[in-house]
């Protein structure tokens, strides 16, 4: 492993959430496709146990980063390194000192997705000279990568980092999907899988979803096939493959009761003309996710992310789903947001009932959709420390 | 009246399901815009009885046409005529001789709704010589149409047809919303009213999935802001615009079990690079929805309709709902699909609370999603009849 950025965890003054990334070579891909030199930019929090037995993932979900928690960079450091250490996560209140993920106790690591843009090798990244000699971003070359993939990528780094087997491998949505690969792929190096919103397979629902949000950057006439980086970024398409996933992420529900019909401010929604009329509320609401998706993240990299979902199936080439599973031997926490439309809690039950063993499905009680498992962590935060992570 | 196609209601030998348009002259919309030489396409089955009472207005769905079920053309009539009277419709088997909508008892009119592709002004009409002398469609010109204002114009075809007042109005989804605003916009011209799987007020959630179809049709490079009529036309946003209301159309638990994550025929899903893999079979199923519409519809038209569906609220203006609703006195169908995504059955609930007297809500029951108003007609029939067309 080649450390890129900060410093080494054994360093004596402990600094959590703080970026690095750790070179792993070349990782061949379900598809036979070798992609050379890939890079894995992860955070830390606490210290790893001599014996490397306390060691926990976690994974992010479709368009996540590695900052889970507050942390803290070493004296001395960068006035921005500083500022970003201190900055809050987003799961804020699940991990840190003292949080039912105790960084006190738990030497937690989040990566960054293979094809992500916020640190790990993706579409954004300059290709090696043996693929382009000016060193041009992957662009349109950068090859659909699988969660098994990404778990094969993130195992390297677990070597790297001495890691032989997760005392804990946790994920929502996306993160789940890979939480459960990792422990199906490598059974004998996890301890306990927590899969939170998140299910064995992507649905029909899921896949449709995603061909929408995929269209949807790819008609961007600013996307010009994926090789736009010496131009302007598709935003308007990755604005609306946000808006189309945005809807997906939250609940009807909740829609009706925090916008109902109402216009945004004073603006007049009934018009002469459509083009010209005001907005409603809901459409300013769903503006502004757009626009703050659309200015913090790489439209290739969302492709990339998007098809990773897609292709997720843990029975992949495995049998039934059942004999997938059955090479597990870890501790489950199953949990489903009760008013997910997304990831559907009767998908959480079907993956519940095909692991080995008596596996209960949890359930987080949300108004909010399926993005309540970002937001209901303290309910998330007692149901792992009643489960797996209970004392033994 | 100008009827312009076919022959007028009264000829001797009965004609059923054959296009006409009828001349309304101008009409004042809601926003206060002058729409000049307004016409309305419609056909009719059956026979206006001399008093008139045997009216039955169907109101179509958002991208619905005239052609509610099977016809017959005069004798004689040009080949195109007869074949187009002779097709299927899109309720076949809900309307025609001896069906629960008995043709051979009751006048059943089918308009098609202003702004419309089939018949009725809309964007891709040449606007009249005051608006452009060089009689070029409407194009970005054409105003913002309101449910409201679409009801204003039928009631100026139903003056023209004779009809003072419909026995029964009736309309499923947007086609319900026309219905629900004609028997509150005209309460002595309506003896009864069927609302089906569409609600009072477009929610939050058909407003932000609104939004999204429209911005998939703008961001077209081909639709150039409206005026593309001596262009390509936006094939590739419609088509988007379309998958994206298709998916709410269906029910996630229908996508599963028709198509899961089966590739179509013997596609590779996973290969090297996302853009020249396989499809899944739901990608393929949707790809075919999205060509199938983009075939057939008017993307101007499509905006069109998609901002009338949007500004459907039937107490605009009027009060609180039941204020809005208590000037009505008709008799009342409000039914909902039970497995409907987009106009949930809780708001049909809301919808029958608010109307005046004791007004139950109904269930279709269907696999099908918000489809299923138009799937399940058996079921609809048997409604109707026990309802709102039994026998006094």
């Amino acid at each position: 492993m080649t450390v890129v950025g900060g410093t080494d965890a054994g360093t004596t003054v402990r600094e959590d959430g703080v970026p690095r990334v750790a070179g792993i070579g070349e990782l061949e891909l379900e598809s036979g496709f070798r992609l050379p030199g890939v890079r894995i930019a992860y955070e830390t929090w606490g210290t790893l146990a001599p014996d490397g037995s306390n060691a926990v993932l976690v994974e992010h979900a479709l368009t996540g980063d590695t900052h889970v928690a507050t942390g803290r960079a070493r004296p001395g450091a960068p006035e921005a390194e500083r500022r970003a250490a201190q900055s809050g996560g987003w799961w804020e209140g699940l991990v840190g000192p003292g949080a039912a993920i105790d960084t006190d106790r738990w030497f937690v690591v989040c990566t960054n997705i293979l094809g992500g843009c916020y640190g790990s090798t993706g579409p954004a990244t300059p290709a090696p000279p043996e693929v382009d000699p000016q060193g041009r971003p992957w662009g349109s070359r950068f090859p659909l990568v699988t969660v098994r993939d990404c778990v094969h990528a993130e195992a390297a780094l677990a070597d790297a980092l001495g890691i032989d087997a997760w005392r804990l491998v946790i994920g929502g949505s996306m993160g789940g999907a890979r939480a459960l690969e990792w422990a199906v792929t490598y059974p004998d190096r996890v301890r306990a899988c927590a899969v939170v919103a998140a299910c064995a397979q992507s649905s029909a629902e899921q896949l449709a979803w995603g061909q929408a949000q995929k269209l949807a950057i790819r008609q961007d006439p600013h996307f010009r096939g994926g090789d736009y980086y010496d131009g302007p970024p598709p935003v308007t398409g990755l604005g609306l493959a946000r808006r189309i996933a945005h809807i997906t992420y939250r609940s009807a529900d909740e829609l009706h009761h925090r916008f109902g019909r109402s216009p945004q401010a004073d603006e007049q929604v009934i018009d002469t003309h459509a083009d010209g009329r005001g907005r409603y509320q809901v459409e300013s609401y769903l503006d502004h996710q757009a626009s703050k998706l659309a200015g913090r993240f790489d439209a290739n990299s969302y492709l990339a992310v998007n098809e990773t979902l897609m292709s997720h199936d843990v029975a992949r080439g495995r049998g039934t789903l059942e004999e997938a599973l059955s090479v597990t031997s870890c501790e489950w926490l199953v949990a489903a947001v009760d008013s997910d439309r997304l990831y559907l809690p009767h998908e959480s039950d079907v993956l519940a009932a095909a692991l080995p063993g008596d596996v209960r499905r949890h359930t987080l009680t949300s108004p909010s959709g399926h993005d309540g498992f970002l937001i209901e962590t303290p309910q998330l935060g007692k149901l792992l420390v009643e489960t797996v992570l209970r004392e033994h």
